[in-house]
């Protein structure tokens, strides 16, 4: 197989119990693993998972999207402190694959997420770096499964409204919520025909003061385009309700039509087929990222690749042999060295 | 390397004379051959590519997007025919993930550009169907460039503005052109921000009748919201216009606006440079595509995928260990058959 990592390797088994008794360094430092795309981590962070694999699955788990502006981590801020009120323990993590940590990425700023944050039952944590959406998407599942292996039975996974990324979120999540603004200009800034397809249950957030009566309107809008660009006759459109994050009024409703949605869906056993279906598209996702990244950490190809790239930009390579000249490359290093090359 | 087909492969070398003397039916036979995904078909058709590849390059790539409705087809059938009185070859390809060939498909039906498919000055080509938007794409590119080779000096690449197919056609174009509509919903209905920022030309086609008033507002609106999401400040943004396909008003002016795009990056040396980043993007995105296709078409794989679904559905078997065994499955039949399997 690709690398085991020994069954009794030491530094698994201690993040595995860590994590079940819930720790939050050892939380930490079991997401660093399994975010990690140093080619040496991965065989020990798919051994921790197979291992945390048996307490996981239990958590509510919900996608938040929005375009920038819709206040999505004002939400999940003031959402998650409701929730741990109400005796829950809340996770929140993020996909954004143009994230850099080094600011500009959701999430990369704490102070975003003030109360969140410092809040003992809560665990906040940056979208993984990395260009490639199949990469991140995947270490954020991979996260979220050591979350639930630590006890948190909220997930809240946010995303930016701009990208495939929700249809990456909406393949780990129980139901998806979208945040829309009461904007005339707001379509145009960025919500998706395909977004909306998406969403399970749309919230205008920012109504209050002025805009309360401009966010009612904008819901009825969309109510009218969700039935407009529903893809499946069958599912009824998703409501469509008004919040201020900023005032708290509107979350409860909010969060109660995402439970009834996902309770709704647990009844009618849509849940465990899509939870099931999700187990499978992970499983494909990890092997096209798998494939992807072991050609590009191949020490083969790293060592052909500046070459081959400068002939092909140059035209004395056509792109077809370039390409074949680094696939073979590949599969040598691969039948010498194996996956870890 | 991958398979080679040897150099005096007879069928090659018929296909690649036939081509290069502009021969209808060897133009269509080889762009039959790169779309082809059966696995011996890959190494003719890459062995085609790099003996058509000097004789590629001197068209100009038009890229042309817009939502649904916004009346692509009658604008490439009108535009096409006016290149070609102006003694221009036009050939028209497309890039829509979704196509089927069996209807639906953007291009899927020939009526739809009935004057331009007719023309023998013209050749129009469906988009080649298949889920995944990287084969797609590399598919039509390759078409593309057997086309140049057939002599049509202007390539029409129609993408649906509805995904992310349009990163990949303004990855393949010189200049990419959004046709937009005289409508509020417009917005809603599609054209994303990453598009709009993909543009250098923007026409709001059917500005007839009552619609032209209507037209031009919508004009101001977008040349505004263009200026809005302009990614790259020294970027000048795009011109908008307004267009009839119906009526043929309007038309020259859109292509002396792409002719326009077109000269100047030549003259500055963009064109150069965005054609040999071209290149080196081609070449990875081949790559990427035959890693994956080599894997979901390895008899290995396709013999033991089965039952790894079937059990990581049913949770007996978790997503990790899953892809473990399905990358070994892999790596075992690579190193026992090479990339065909």
């Amino acid at each position: 197989m690709p690398d085991a990592a020994p069954a009794a390797d030491p530094l698994v088994a201690s993040l595995v119990d860590g994590v079940h008794a819930g720790s939050r360094a050892h939380v930490a430092r079991a997401i660093t693993l399994v975010e990690s795309r140093r080619p040496d981590h991965r065989p020990r962070a798919r051994a921790l998972l197979t291992r945390l694999a048996p307490a996981t699955g239990q958590a509510v788990r919900v996608g938040i999207s929005g375009i920038p502006g819709a206040g999505k981590s004002t939400f999940i801020d003031a959402l998650g402190v409701r929730l741990i009120d109400r005796g829950h323990r809340v996770a929140v993590v993020a996909v954004d694959p143009s994230s850099t940590r080094s600011g500009g990425s959701i999430l990369g700023d704490r102070t975003r997420m003030a109360a969140l944050a410092a809040n003992p039952d809560a665990f906040v944590r940056p979208s993984p770096t990395g260009r490639h959406l199949g990469g991140v998407a995947r270490a954020t599942r991979e996260s979220m499964l050591v979350l639930e292996a630590a006890g948190f039975d909220v997930m809240l996974v946010e995303t930016v409204g701009v990208g495939q990324s929700e249809v990456a979120v909406a393949d780990m999540v129980d139901t998806f919520l979208l945040l829309a603004l009461a904007r005339g200009g707001d379509q145009l800034q960025g919500i998706k025909r395909g977004i909306l397809e998406l969403a399970d249950v749309v919230a205008v957030n920012k109504a209050d003061g002025d805009h309360e009566m401009e966010a009612r309107v904008s819901a009825r809008e969309l109510a009218i385009a969700l039935r407009l660009v529903s893809a499946d006759p069958d599912r009824p459109p998703p409501p469509v309700l008004t919040c201020s994050a900023l005032n708290g009024t509107g979350l409860d409703d909010v969060w109660t039509a995402v439970r009834t949605h996902r309770d709704r869906s647990a009844a009618t056993g849509t849940l465990a087929a899509r939870r099931a279906q999700q187990q499978r598209q992970w499983m494909w996702s990890m092997i096209d990222t798998e494939l992807r990244e072991a050609l590009r950490r191949s020490p083969s190809v790293r060592a052909a690749q500046g070459d081959v790239d400068a002939q092909v930009e140059a035209g004395s390579l056509s792109a077809v042999e370039g390409s074949e000249r680094i696939l073979d490359v590949f599969r040598t290093g691969l039948v010498r060295d194996g996956w870890r090359g």
